[in-house]
C-alpha cells in the first residue's frame, strides 16, 4: 500500500497549493474531489476543509470536523443520516490507532486560518474523539475532534533513539513525526499477528470501529533505556495489562511464564520475542 | 492538606531565588533541606536538583532523576539500596496519578540549565516512568524519567471549558495547568470513593505503588461537548472499560443497566451520577 501517514517529505506546514490537482500531485491529499483520503481498514491519512459542511467548526489548533455522506449532490444539503463507513470509518480507525491526519484548508472554507486563494497545508492533527449527533439539517452526522499534533503528546515514542534528542526543538519535532509513524507500523504488525488479543488474558477490546489493543515496548523506548523499536521488543496487550506491565506489577520469565500473575504469556509462531528484553524489564521494573 | 500541585501563583518559569529559604517561602519547594517535597499517599509536588546524585542526567526538557535514601550522610556516597518509600514512593504516586512536579535547579547542579548562583525554578514536569537499577556505586537506586510539561499532552482536560479556548497559546497554557490540577482533584475523589474498583467489572489494577484506576468523563470535557468537570459526570473505570466507554462500545441506561455489556453499573452511596450525562453519552456514542 502506498498510503502515507504523517508528513510528506519536502512539504512544510503553511505551504500553499494552487488547486486540488497540485495538492494531489504533491502527495498531501491524493483524491482530487473527496474531502477525506482514507481506507476503511488502514485509516484516514488526510482531509481537506473546503467549506462543504455547515457543521464544521474550526478554531485553528482544534477542528470539529463533520464526516461524509448523506448529502444531496446538487444542493449539498444533508438529506439522509451519515453511516460509519468509508471516510467516517477511516477517521475512526485513525483515532483508534493513533495515526496522524494531514489537514489542508481551502479558500472556500471561510476562516481566519484559510488562504485567500487555493489551498494551504496546515500540518498534522490527531483524531481525539468521534461521535454522532443530529446536525443542522436534522440528520445524523459523524463528528471528529481533531487537535493539532505539535501540541500533542511528545510521548515516549518521540524520544525513542539517542540521536533524536541532542537537537533543539525543531529537530525534535521533525524526528517525532517520523518516529510516531514508524512506531505505528511496528505496533500494527504485532497487533495484527495477535488479532488484537492480549498476550496475558486473551481479551480483544471490541469497539464500534473494530478491535483495539496496545503495543507495549518491553525495554522502553527513549532515554535512558533506549530499547529498540522492533517486533521482538513489543507485546500486544490490553490497556489493563499494559498499565500493569509498565509499572512492573508483573514480569515475564525467559520461559514466558508470568511472574506476579498466574499463567504463561500467549505467543504466536510469527511473533518472536527476544528474552534479552524480558531480562531488561525484570531487572528494572517491579518492587524489589 | 496544603500540598499544592502545579504552578504557584505569582511564580514564573525561570524565576531565580537566592537560597532554599527563599524557595520555601515562595511555596515552590517547602522543605529547606530535602530534595523531594512529598507525601507517600498524595504524591510528590516538587524536586530540587542540587548535584547530590552522580547518577542524575539532565537534558533540559528531559531529566533522569535519582530517588532518595541509602547515602552516607558525610560523604554523600551510596552505601545501601534505596527503597520504594518516602520521596521515592511520592514520585511513584505522582506518576500513577499524572500529577505535575515542580522542578528547581540549584547552581551546585552543574549543568547548562542551572543558574550561576542560587536556585532557578524550571517549571512543571511529568513523571513518565519509574524503575530501579544498579547505580554508579553498585547499589540499587530508584530512577524517574521527568519530561517538561509544556511539551506534554494538551489532553482533553486542558480544553475543558469554552472560556479556555479563545485565547492564544499563552492563555491556553496557563489555563491548562490550572485545569489539570483541578481535574486531578475531581478524579481523585471519585477514584477514592470507589477504592479504584472499576464500576463495570469491579477490577482494581494493582501496581507496585498502589491501586490504579481512571476517571472517565461521561459527557466529555472540551469543545464541542463542554461536559462539566464534576463528580456527577465522572465514572471510575479500569483502562479497558474506559477505552470501551469512550468509543461507545457500551453505554449506560438511566437505571444504570449496561447497554452492550451484561450487568449493571456498580455504584456507591457517596457518588451520585447525574442521568443527564448518561443521556448525552448514549445520544452521541456507539454504533447507530
Amino acid at each position: 500500500m502506498d498510503r502515507v501517514f504523517g508528513e510528506i517529505s519536502g512539504i512544510v506546514e503553511g505551504q500553499d497549493f494552487v488547486d486540488r490537482v497540485g495538492l494531489a500531485a504533491a502527495g498531501v491529499h491524493k483524491p482530487t474531489q473527496a474531502g477525506i483520503s482514507y481506507s476503511e481498514k488502514d485509516g484516514a491519512d488526510s482531509i481537506v476543509l473546503s467549506g462543504g459542511y455547515a457543521d464544521d467548526e474550526d478554531f485553528g489548533d482544534l477542528i470539529v470536523y463533520t464526516g461524509m455522506g448523506g448529502r444531496d449532490p446538487n444542493t449539498g444539503n444533508q438529506i439522509a443520516d451519515q453511516k460509519l463507513d468509508r471516510g467516517n470509518q477511516g477517521l475512526a480507525v485513525s483515532m483508534r490507532e493513533g495515526l496522524p491526519v494531514r489537514v489542508t484548508r481551502g479558500s472556500t472554507h471561510v476562516n481566519p486560518f484559510s488562504p485567500p486563494t487555493g489551498y494551504r497545508y496546515a500540518g498534522l492533527y490527531q483524531v481525539e474523539d468521534s461521535w454522532h449527533e443530529t446536525g443542522m439539517h436534522g440528520y445524523m452526522v459523524w463528528r471528529y475532534r481533531l487537535v493539532k499534533r505539535n501540541q500533542m503528546p511528545r510521548v515516549q515514542v518521540s524520544l525513542s533513539s539517542a540521536e533524536a534528542e541532542p537537537g533543539g526543538p525543531a529537530d525534535r519535532k521533525a524526528v517525532s513525526v517520523q518516529r510516531i509513524v514508524r512506531d505505528t507500523q511496528i505496533a500494527k504488525a504485532v497487533k495484527t499477528k495477535h488479532a488484537c488479543k492480549c498476550q496475558v488474558c486473551g481479551t480483544a477490546i471490541v469497539t464500534p470501529s473494530g478491535l483495539y489493543a496496545e503495543a507495549a515496548h518491553i525495554q522502553p523506548l527513549g532515554r535512558p533505556h533506549n530499547g529498540p523499536d522492533i517486533e521482538a521488543n513489543v507485546l500486544c496487550l490490553c490497556p489493563n495489562h499494559h498499565v500493569m506491565f509498565d509499572s512492573g506489577a508483573f514480569r515475564i520469565a525467559d520461559d514466558f511464564s508470568l511472574l506476579g500473575l498466574e499463567g504463561v504469556l500467549r505467543r504466536v509462531a510469527q511473533h518472536t520475542i527476544d528474552p534479552v528484553f524480558l531480562t531488561y524489564h525484570r531487572e528494572h521494573y517491579g518492587r524489589v
